[in-house]
């Protein structure tokens, strides 16, 4: 079989404007048989954390060798640099601004500087296109990571969002917030397995039953489930948990020692 | 020419988390070549029938050899078999809740249940991303759909809406909304041609006129149209049929013999 | 290398819709090998000088022999005619309604008329799946462009949005809004270099300083930068530009030669 590259792309571009295509136009120039693979352009817009977990949760299910882009970078133009770093096997290309961070905490890599593996005309504005896009499709096409620019240690890190231990337990936070209301939680099957008896307390919810799926439940009723992240969500049958519940993103979770 | 393998999909994920994207790492990694296209992500979620409404209507534009998943899966995780199935010669892969009922009512198939075409860790909720979207892939590089798992025989079906017949005609009902507010019935062309002097009724409006094209009619004014799913259509010349109407999906649309 | 025909695709269809999916099952089925790639299909419906905007900032992304797909087509089925143009070394396909003629203001180029090029059943409604997506197929695969239909010479043209002179400098537009709140309006660099001391109005903001990058402020402070369509931006740092301004698409904007 034909192995072809594949590229990834992370933004918080949206899909109305035409940035997306731009930076596809430039890869496919670069590199024609690259196969580009839409991650989601839908990150809240500046915010590197979720775009950050995003990566993180997604990239294990790419080939290695894939390289991704990622790009929320609230930055761009500004003395943070633009990267390439080398971690599982996989590529990463983006800011310097935590975004990779989760994904490749102890990635190696370059500072992308060298000008050939640029666009010619470069804005401040626009790096995705510029210089992301263009360096990335180089690197899908073969060239070494070293020959894109200078070697870089020490890259702006975010902190993963580990559930802290409690008196009781574990207190955690709602990561995101998918399409269908379900609320994904930073607890791990680790978690709920170190408790004799676990019982999650998110808001006015209280739960010590973890169920097999979505449809463990009465139509409306809450449930807890690990989900297609691995990590703790809590899921409303047919319904949004988030509007049930009326939690946000940030929202606290605990996962305590049931009483008696 | 080199004939690419296809797949397409159509889920209720939306594109704004990474579910989408995780399902094509997965193909990727195992078809490398696939060419794989977006039919829609934004199903209602958990409505079976536009998923399987849409599905019907779109993948005859699609060559034969086609592997088409479909993931509208509310009881993912529960005793629903995932299942692959040939119909005309296009292969569905997805739920057996009546989603792939509209487009291959009589297909025959299998259960998937074969471990090594599907990923190795599975979740219970997840089934797009490790059950159909590997077994697709598999498919799609030539894997026989017998060895997927056991033949199955009687599928969960959904009843393709049929107008029925009236006193006066046939009543039909709108069956999707689409971006311009054109409101999409079943009505097929051989409805309106077995009637002698046909008139839509539909809330206030009323026609005796089929249209050729959406300009047919002074600005805002509303228009009788068969439409790019071959199905009838009411539609407003620069505007929203729907909002103009005051209608929803649903909503009860009238072919009459016209009096007199 | 392998180089692979590029064909991209401009619409106001949405991708809730199956439409854009069917548009690319047709192109599938004529050339396997076509990287289809989407610019936008968030075009405001029927907003021609939108999409004919987006297609002349984006087509200059692609390498040279890419076909451009852009459908905005509020008179399909009418007499207005469906066109392949070749102009700087890419073709376009499109209706005749002037959404080419940024792009291509000096195209030379054909009415698709040839039967085997399109598909042999044809909508009133739908010339994107049944005649645009398989005559730019035909031509990605290689086909002449003077074997899709006779040679036409005038088209519909719509007027770039160029600032006009006013006593004090010039007097532009908000052109689009992009998903970050910024206002990019029509002023090229060389209007700003024309002036001494150049300065913007817009609504209630004024200001003589052109920033390098969209952090070149306190948090919530407006700037102006040249963004990544190579015009000039009103954006906030972290905000709206456009909700701060109150400023909507059409909005004024002046660059006026600074008093004193």
């Amino acid at each position: 079989m034909n192995h072809r590259p594949i590229i990834t792309l992370l933004t918080d571009f949206g899909v109305a404007d035409p940035y997306v295509g731009m930076m596809k136009g430039v890869i496919a120039g670069i590199c024609s048989d690259a196969n580009v693979i839409d991650i989601s352009h839908d990150i809240p817009p500046e915010d590197v954390r979720t775009g950050a977990f995003f990566l993180e949760r997604s990239f294990r299910y790419f080939p290695r060798g894939t390289v991704h882009i990622a790009v929320v970078d609230p930055g761009v133009g500004t003395s943070r640099a633009p990267l390439a770093l080398r971690s599982e096997g996989h590529i990463f290309v983006g800011p310097d601004n935590g975004l990779l961070s989760f994904a490749a905490p102890r990635g190696r890599g370059v500072v992308l500087r060298s000008a050939p593996y640029l666009l010619p005309r470069r804005s401040h504005t626009f790096h995705g296109r510029d210089v992301f896009a263009p360096a990335a499709a180089h690197l899908a096409r073969g060239v070494a990571l070293e020959e894109l620019g200078p070697a870089k240690r020490g890259f702006a890190r975010l902190a993963w969002p580990k559930p802290r231990k409690t008196r009781r337990g574990y207190r955690a936070e709602v990561l995101s917030i998918d399409r269908f209301g379900n609320l994904i939680t930073n607890f791990e099957p680790s978690h709920w397995d170190s408790l004799r008896r676990p019982e999650v307390h998110a808001g006015a919810f209280r739960s010590a039953v973890l169920s097999k799926s979505y449809r463990a439940a009465r139509k409306g009723d809450l449930i807890v489930v690990f989900g297609g992240y691995g990590l703790l969500e809590i899921a409303a049958r047919d319904a949004s948990a988030a509007v049930k519940l009326g939690l946000a993103r940030g929202a606290k979770v605990e996962l305590v020692e049931a009483a008696g």
